[in-house]
């Protein structure tokens, strides 16, 4: 039931994704003591020029 | 003025969005009282190697 | 596997929310045909205070 | 520590979301009072075949 | 049919929320070039013992 | 710069919450190869009336 998103710049390989979701689902699965079966994880890759910081897209930055 | 969002994989057609929005959008309209045009709905498409269960990419299982 | 979040103002029944999630569930299997218990649906209701339109609060207008 | 999310229809220039990220985030530094560099802002492009209103895809209107 | 979403800790006055609310949607309708009354926003209020940097809730550090 | 999400019930104690910013944000620097300090996490409770499965609420089932 727990459900976990993830927003990064784009660049990790499907290896490095992977291991987040298994390193991340343990985490919660010993922290917040649930079944491995019910943690979500989505992950959302946002480009440099669509997150900006100090008003400014990464992409200029 | 209520928001639904959509997650799912790929792999639907058009018609079968279109399909969903007219039906979630008369689930809404009749079970929550507010007029269709109230009702905004977006969809965001999630593949199999950005949604993870139980710690695997589904992409993997 | 499809997620469904709906955000709207706050005061409608637990009776209202009970019909939503059955109606909107029954619209999500029969349009992009996926088994019922793959559907999670996420209620959050959201302020008169905290919402605008057009640049003003609804509480304001 | 402000999150800004923008979702739009997809066409603006890279230009107007320079723009834009620029202004919210002065209208967030002047409003809220907090340092511009706690500002983060995600833009999010929805394609009109995944946004609806009324029960209709806005690439359907 | 922008739709902003803030998250911020609370703290801020009504007034502070007006403000925000109304400098916000002016950057949109300027910068995207939209009609006030498409742009919505949602105001999100996350506790400090539900926001983390750095591995740590900010209510503790 | 990665920005985590976790939505579950509430009941979990601070000290839980604690443990698994802590554990997930390892869990980020670890696999995505990115600093501690950029790793935000967002937790947002909700309750078992506003979470539905199978169209069902969770406070019925």
């Amino acid at each position: 039931m727990p459900i976990l998103r993830l927003e990064m710049h784009p660049g990790r390989t499907q290896d490095q994704k992977r291991a987040f979701v298994r390193e991340a689902t343990r985490a919660a699965v010993e922290t917040l003591v649930c079944p491995p079966e019910s943690v979500e994880i989505i992950i959302t890759e946002i480009s440099k020029e669509s997150w900006a910081t100090a008003g400014k897209l990464k992409s200029d930055s």
